[in-house]
């Protein structure tokens, strides 16, 4: 697979905005089992190796993990504040979790579980998310081993098919669309803002 | 209608985050007629006055009017980039067009017109958004009027049913959960991040 055409505009935006930590935020968009959508803050982790699938992780007590296992479709709204851009990335998610049977996916988990800190970690030991608040003790686990992840440890893989850039500077505002066509390549087309 | 209660934290972070022009955007993902969903960023326009519907403008031809009208379901996702906290706001979007012949919600849709700025207005009056990119003279059209509304210009009324507070700060972060209940009274749970 070869390095899509978005990637270098992103590539761009990743390092004009590198001095805001939240820059490597963004919101992801996905539906419920009835329907209607829901929308969260989560962590850009890097791409993995030389494709172009985002790495994002989550733990699998979460919501967003059923919803995901019965609608793997997703839109990612990533929007640079310094910069004043931004990219919808439209996609399908793959659900790497610790009974995934794909070796190449289970070594990916495992990388990316080893690069995260501690405190990252530790909260996949903490009490049920959503649920009631629990008592502090359940909040102050011992530190989960550094190599093998928890179960609860999933990791998700975002494989765009379309990407949306909106350039907000301009005098128009400048706006183009990258889509896969049917032979699997990348189209871009400059479109209205 | 009474304010309801994540209105004060809601507008605390607003205060502390006031320095940052990006911290009226947020996030609002819509679910399409295929049952995927879409995710783009809009700004907030205050509420409507005595409410707890949140004001957001739209072109009548963006994609996001035509999935509102099939399925009015909406999550926003607000991300405090000073402050470290979120809002996710579920519930129910209210199309306010040209043709609503509600005559309240029409004052509220000029009022909301005469609010903004030439430059906002004159987006309404640009070439077909998300078209193939027109001519330079099809983005340089007379100045609207400011005090009727164009046609393409929608005011969209969010009206929250859940309200999900996180704070990131905080060791271990803090979130609360905000829902109506059946008699229709705000009730609040506080909950494990």
């Amino acid at each position: 697979m070869s390095i899509a055409p978005w990637r270098s505009p992103l590539k761009r935006a990743l390092h004009r905005n590198r001095n805001q930590p939240h820059s490597r935020y963004f919101q992801l968009a996905t539906v419920q089992i009835n329907g209607r959508p829901t929308n969260r803050t989560v962590v850009f982790r890097g791409f993995l190796g030389q494709t172009n699938k985002l790495k994002i992780i989550t733990d699998r007590r979460s919501d967003k993990f059923e919803q995901i296992r019965q609608q793997p479709w997703g839109e990612i709204c990533w929007y640079f504040t310094k910069t004043r851009e931004q990219f919808r990335l439209s996609g399908k998610i793959i659900l790497v979790d610790s009974n995934n049977s794909d070796q190449e996916l289970q070594t990916a988990r495992q990388l990316v579980w080893q690069e995260i800190s501690d405190n990252a970690r530790i909260q996949f030991a903490w009490a049920h998310p959503g649920e009631k608040r629990a008592n502090p003790e359940a909040f102050s686990p011992s530190l989960p081993d550094a190599i093998v992840p928890l179960d609860n440890f999933c990791l998700l893989l975002f494989e765009p098919v379309k990407v949306d850039h909106l350039e907000l500077r301009g005098e128009p505002q400048n706006r183009w669309i990258y889509m896969i066509n049917e032979l699997g390549n990348w189209e871009a087309l400059e479109v209205n803002p």
